[in-house]
């Protein structure tokens, strides 16, 4: 099979020796694999893959047909359409992944946009609804509000009933992002638009403080991104007298029966939603495999608004 | 009714109105109230007592008999034995509580044991059950272990089926703390003790750094004390690697519902184990009301294990 390849923190597309399914494990033909930002730290040496993942082929989330099942992989059949997250590897015409982490893929989706699903409404969702248990009526802040997660969490806040803002850097992209049903504001002086029950910080350590201050009694600070830093201070007067929680959640180095049980809360509460179009995958652009370094850079340079998708059909 | 008293910073023991219950309250007869760490906060003016409390007679936990029911306080009859936490107004002959908030005392329990009971096994509890989700063959660790939320925590967790590590600064208190079912060891170097799975922070921001080090995976850290400092680096990039929760609580704001429910989680999983014998109150001292500026003056001047109780018999 061919594969996005990472040799000496540069992209290419290599030959490598096809998979096969081991117990449980269903072999999948690729259609769609979305890229996301950790994709772009481990190109850079500062991410690596985890046990078990092949290191050198990148890819967090793909989407395609059930090509083979390995030793009781029942719970789907040959030619089914499938899509979930995997711990890497996900860049290539063929993948392993276990049934019990894969999502049957919507009619209503395509397979660009089942490609670029999963990483993004797992990794917002576990966050902010299974963890930080988000509720119908309360305030949800996110901080970049642009980004894959960002748009997915602003879109899973609305459906829930949150209220949701977001904060977004580039004014280019703010009426885009506001679409998706938040109100958009300037990440100077967010605390203003507080209290918040719920922060989404895809930012990092310079929000902290003014996240404290800004919370309502019983907020929650959900930490899944540190790209603008990773230390700050903690005033622990604030966390005890609000009673607040902050957690950090990834999702690539869990265990499969965790990953398992994002994939059901998922079919669950998330997928529904997006039969009857109240949820989407916003598509930025969509590349070849032989275009990966395109798309990789593509990524890189921002400004963008949506998934970027790379295609094996 | 007398009262311990708070005027200019002093403590006094001064007549007060008898209180009257309302509707779904109990009027009680203390006969026991112990004295807590708030309780010296509140006498420097740093703690004031929320709204709709004595404002100077100090006190978050009582014992004591049933002498009257408000309308619709049909939980308790007149001379049962009770106790609970309250937001204030505990060190006193009479005191108006809400039902739902009250515990019946075990038989097995002395006054004074009631008395200095419900503060701290209710914190220690709500923190490290039921928000940090302790588990059996988990590791805990307390930090002040020689407190009173300390030594009820060590029980707890021992009780659970829990490892438990607990620091002890006074050097002569550790063989006692030991006696609780804890590995007492010095705070300094406490990480490689670890890795803990929950930590129960009764001292504040400088182990900050070194709690995030020694937690394991999926680690809690329940902040429920900063006297030690305020404020310290929290690194993001650790809370995000190992998925890391910290929380602060604390136990007198909460509305009626939220201490009702403590006090349900109490008679369901902790009072059962005085009855046998496996959880006890330490006593340290006992004083009359009238000498209560001596009973804080013993508080304050540290080096006890075990409670300090006022008797109002």
């Amino acid at each position: 099979m061919r594969a996005a390849t990472i040799r000496d923190r540069e992209l290419h597309v290599l030959e490598h020796p096809d998979p096969e399914p081991g117990a449980g494990e269903v072999l999948i033909r690729v259609t769609a694999a979305g890229l996301n930002g950790a994709d772009m730290h481990q190109l850079r040496g500062r991410y690596p893959a985890p046990p078990g993942v092949p290191p050198d082929i990148p890819g967090l989330e793909l989407a395609g047909e059930v090509a083979a099942r390995g030793h009781r992989a029942e719970r789907f059949s040959v030619g089914d359409r499938v899509m979930g997250i995997v711990a890497g590897g996900a860049q290539a015409e063929l993948a392993i992944v276990h049934e019990r982490q894969l999502m049957a893929v919507p009619e209503a989706l395509s397979w660009e946009e089942a490609g670029g699903l999963p990483e993004v409404f797992t990794t917002a969702h576990d966050a902010i609804v299974t963890q930080a248990g988000l509720k119908p009526g309360e305030h949800l802040l996110v901080h970049g509000g642009a980004g894959g997660v960002g748009t997915a969490a602003i879109q899973l806040g609305h459906v829930l009933g949150a209220k949701v803002t977001a904060t977004v850097r580039n004014p280019e992209l703010r009426d885009g992002v506001a679409a998706f049903g938040a109100e958009v504001i300037e990440p100077e002086g967010f605390g203003a638009h507080g209290p918040f029950d719920v922060i989404l910080e895809l930012v990092g350590a310079p929000n902290l403080a003014e996240n404290l201050a800004a919370l309502a009694t019983l907020g929650r600070i959900a930490v899944i991104g540190i790209g603008g830093g990773a230390k700050g201070e903690l005033n622990l007067g604030i966390m005890l007298a609000k009673r607040l929680r902050i957690f950090g959640s990834t999702l690539r180095p869990r265990p499969l029966e965790e990953k398992a049980l994002t994939a059901r809360a998922l079919e669950r509460s998330v997928l529904p939603f997006f039969a009857d179009g109240r949820l989407k995958v916003p598509i930025a652009a969509t590349y070849p495999l032989d275009q990966v370094a395109e798309a990789y850079a593509h990524f890189t340079a921002g400004g963008k608004l949506g998934k970027i998708i790379l295609l094996m059909l």
